[in-house]
């Protein structure tokens, strides 16, 4: 058996986290900046969870934030930089790995639930 | 589109923190309680980040502690609630559609990025 084999080392926290998960994915989506009303939308974040979340994605230079104009409106966007969408598909292995991982653990959980070998849970 | 098509509401925080979903793909694939030396080995957890967690699980109902005995030693282990046990699979169905959602938005964003009509990241 590997050493710690369920440890998910991989599994960084600055984009583990659910509300930046979700920024993560709509940006990955999309390589022209998005909006921040748009990214709002589309993670269902407030307007404080947004730019808490984004400045942690920021500060580990994994997103740029740009304050532009749309029109005569001031309008700031963001996109991955491109480490940020490096590390995003790193990330994404490992998480493709723990749904494996559990996959398998819960049916494995299963079949010995009807093993009358063991004590039932 | 959905409301919110990224939100992810589903990924209960309580599992989807890195320890913990360590934690509880471990005890997934066990039905039988695990000593918490074995669950420290599996996850690569230090004695009282192991605690720290299984402490939260027990409060959420996902995860049952038995103080016990191995011999004349006194042992801890512990193992999936059938309550976690679902749990954990609902977790899994939405983590899946994360793990989909980011994969196809990785590829949405390589081949938007060959895309001579929109500017470079």
């Amino acid at each position: 058996m590997p050493e710690a084999p369920f440890s998910y080392d991989g599994l960084d926290r600055v984009m583990h986290e659910r509300a930046r998960l979700s920024l993560m994915t709509s940006l990955a989506s999309h390589r022209k900046p998005l909006a921040f009303s748009d990214l709002k939308s589309l993670c269902g974040l407030t307007d404080g969870n947004l730019s808490r979340h984004l400045q942690v994605l920021e500060e580990a230079g994994l997103v740029q934030i740009n304050k532009g104009y749309d029109g005569k409106r001031p309008q700031t966007t963001c996109q991955l930089t491109p480490v940020g969408r490096a590390r995003f598909v790193e990330y994404l292995a490992v998480l493709e790995r723990v749904v494996r991982d559990a996959a398998e653990a819960a049916r494995l959980g299963e079949e010995r639930g009807t093993d009358p070998t063991l004590k039932p849970a």
